[in-house]
């Protein structure tokens, strides 16, 4: 068997950036999925030289909650992913992370997003800034050692699932999966 | 400084299960955020006697490329998530899952939606029946182990963000991250 791509046989937008497509498969079917075409992101797990790790706390609309996450937002469009992983963290945070690697591009949601999640840790980070919000945001920073976010993971109380994504790729490259 | 939630002004419909609100924030803004109704999603990692993951692999059009998975899909409207859990993985791999323990509960985007992610692990699943699938759904099944499965995570390779966060969810229910 072999898995064959949709063809295409027209798109059209009903909203910006909210695409619905006529695709065929290969079994002559045609149906219309939708496509969101969201720009990329990036999150950052930020670890101050405790190992403790720099966690925002925001209200979520969709889930109608104020969760703790990892910093971070959208990449601009004419931005690198690594300096928007550290603009989001200063604007969220005022932590300034010099040095910062990634760890990982993962698919947010690959079936309706063609967006991709650019996964960062950044290590001995600072609180050299000001946060800086957009129009919507009001954000709490929280510390909170690692071993205990990883505990917290197991627990139920880090509960966006994009981030977990980005703990354990971010604990995968420090080699603590096994 | 405390979270406020955002106080809905009012709701509208633009196609079923995609809500647009008109809502206020504690500083008087108002704006017009999106929330997508989908249904609860399960996942599960499953694993053979010989400690094998069994993966799907299916087209996914957000991304237009073929990716490998953990089973899993929507669960129905008055289905228990873990019966759920259970007969995703049949339809998509004909595997038969007896042991299955929830291992977390997450949100696969909270910003947006308002759907949970629930977290399986099964043990010692079996080859028992064939696969049924949707007519859109075209998948193959590859069995692969799992500190292989985690490494290629770490590569790059296993790419799908929320799998991921279901693959750290059964590892550190495992006591296998550090």
């Amino acid at each position: 068997m072999s898995l064959t791509p949709w063809k295409v046989l027209s798109s059209r937008h009903i909203r910006p950036r909210f695409r619905i497509d006529k695709v065929q498969l290969s079994n002559g079917k045609t149906f219309e999925p939708m496509v969101f075409e969201f720009r990329n992101w990036a999150n950052v797990l930020a670890l101050t030289k405790e190992n403790e790790v720099v966690l925002v706390k925001q209200y979520r609309h969709g889930v109608q909650e104020s969760l703790l996450e990892l910093p971070g937002g959208i990449i601009e469009d004419d931005e690198d992913p690594l300096d928007g992983a550290r603009r989001e963290l200063m604007e969220e945070t005022g932590y300034l992370a010099k040095d910062i690697v990634e760890v990982g591009r993962i698919y947010p949601n690959p079936a309706i997003q063609h967006n991709t999640l650019f996964c960062y840790v950044a290590t001995d980070v600072e609180p050299l800034g000001q946060q800086h919000f957009d129009e919507t945001e009001e954000i709490e920073v929280h510390l909170v050692p690692l071993e205990e976010l990883i505990e917290m993971t197991r627990r139920g109380e880090f509960q966006h699932a994009l981030h977990v994504a980005v703990l354990f790729q971010a604990l995968a490259h420090l080699g603590r999966v096994k």
